[in-house]
């Protein structure tokens, strides 16, 4: 089969690999139906991240072709999306909703590709009901849902976007911008999109941004607080991961307020009195996109959420080099590879 | 009248100083029934901060003398306690519950002495109903939900202490021992403190705890993790306020947990990986110890807790210097002044 890899910094491949296989018996074997590159891809490709012969891709939505003689919950034939965080679903932790932490956890990969591997399938995968859309506007939100659009509303949730607050998005890739959108599902009153880009300050009104900030840095911070009578805002999601994006969002945040951070962290040092002295809640990582997915399903099927307007640039599998340096390049927001 | 002052580092006199007197309309001055030394007058007094010529104290418990013109709610003959945090209780910070961060707020000063000054006396200070307690152990704990109970409670709250939850407790300073009687109050299942010295163990154990950890750092961790079927606790509390036992309360907290910290942070610095990777809630700051002052002395009233015990060594205010030795060797755990 064809799948994406990436050889070095800024090299990335489609090439010919073996075709996955069962190796647990919790395992699942997919057919991509759809995947695509992800902001986090971008960390090895622009070298601050080893690269070495990596199977890229972590997002996906498919059509179950085999199971392990444990599965029980998916079969051949169920078209579906799981999370980018394998979890068995079961375990404490699981259940207290951080299936990105459980216990017999870790990461899929490799799903830039036409098969992939899932480990933990029943608690991993979720089964899209109706099976695959013929929508293909449809079938690129649930892919969104696999971890972007999991990963926005994890952010959101974690900053505690709700009715009556004011929820400021610092970061308008994929993520912030679905993060605009669960603000707006949870009922924020105001959403302050910190963007300076004009095409994405667009899909942000269009997810429900009611203000737009274009400074960054201390004059970002004081244009939301001149947005928020002087306090800050309620919920701040932080989705870069960089010192200074956290710093931005931190400091945009009122004391007592909540940042949810999802932006990978990438050399982010926080002085303890800093986080003492604003007094605000910080609680983020790797999104439980499995806690979140049956709603997200739910929302997408009913045509209530359409996450996958994020995709501005659809591309074959063949072409995913292309797809890199337009997402490297900021061209596009996010790319979906047709398998 | 006579005032604690810090000269330089370890060196703590008493002094004739010029009484406090009214200067804005929302101030009280009031009459000390007692003061106390806080762990965090041990940082200037280590030279960690500066000292010149500090008035110490802010914690208090007293008799009103004076109310400035605006003060509404409280008159002199009042018997009253405060938060160490000045607060309007009125502003939308306060109204959310972070009277720590009032945006008319800073901090009381100068308590070790005679009589001090409360700025915004209505928004800071709460009348003790029945008036001065007879019972010189009530009256220690009336002092001590000033701060340190207020600040133990906050980091209880921050931490989501409650039914069902294992919670661990870093530091076994006063602020970390009355962490452990929040805990408790909050109906904490099992309660973790870690601490090597034999006679804090046996005040944790009255407090509440239910285990003892003696190790700190990785093993301390480790041992955590034993005690809560290898997940870490639920909720942890920090109160030291050192890169060690930030470290240590992040490490000992499962996925998903809560770290409330209330030490005072000094050279911390957190990697944004360690927060992203631990996937913990943080949350922490100067303590909104007004929000709980009623509720505190409520339980205290009513004999149902009984914080000033952790006042082990009671000293007349002349003898401060004293008391300032014998917390910084560790000798008292806390100090209570009797001006």
């Amino acid at each position: 089969m064809r799948a994406v890899i990436m050889q070095a910094p800024g090299n990335v491949v489609v090439t010919e690999t073996e075709r996955p296989e069962i190796i647990e018996p919790t395992d699942a074997i997919i057919e991509l139906a759809a995947a695509c590159i992800c902001g986090s891809d971008l960390w090895p490709y622009r070298g601050h991240d080893d690269a070495d012969n990596r199977h890229m891709g972590h997002e996906y939505v498919g059509t179950v072709v085999e199971t392990g003689s444990a599965v029980t919950s998916v079969k051949p034939g169920d078209f579906v999306v799981g999370s980018f965080c394998i979890s068995d679903n079961t375990c404490e932790i699981c259940e207290s909703g951080y299936q990105s932490r459980c216990v017999n956890g870790g990461f899929v990969g490799g799903t830039q590709a036409e098969f992939a591997r899932v480990p933990q399938a029943d608690g991993t995968l979720v089964v899209v009901p109706g099976g695959r859309p013929d929508d293909a506007g449809v079938l690129a939100s649930l892919l969104a849902a696999s971890d972007v659009l999991g990963t926005g509303w994890f952010g959101a949730v974690a900053a505690e976007a709700g009715p009556g607050k004011t929820v400021a998005v610092v970061g308008d890739g994929a993520v912030g911008l679905l993060a605009i959108l669960a603000a707006r599902e949870l009922g924020a009153e105001k959403i302050i999109a910190m963007s300076r880009n004009p095409q994405r300050q667009a899909l942000a009104r269009e997810f429900g941004a009611t203000d737009i900030v274009e400074a960054r840095g201390e004059e970002g911070i004081s244009q939301v607080k001149d947005l928020t009578n002087g306090l800050g805002a309620h919920s701040v999601v932080e989705a870069v991961g960089t010192q200074q994006s956290m710093e931005q969002a931190i400091g945009a945040c009122r004391p007592g307020g909540h940042v949810g951070f999802v932006g990978v962290s990438h050399d982010v040092n926080l002085p303890g009195g800093l986080l003492f002295g604003t007094e605000v809640h910080l609680h983020g990582g790797p999104a439980p996109v499995r806690r979140f997915l049956p709603d997200l399903i739910d929302r997408i099927l009913s045509g209530r959420i359409n996450p996958g307007k994020v995709f501005d640039l659809h591309l074959p599998l063949d072409e995913a080099a292309k797809g890199y340096r337009a997402m490297d390049e900021r061209r596009a927001i996010k790319v979906l590879l047709k398998p």
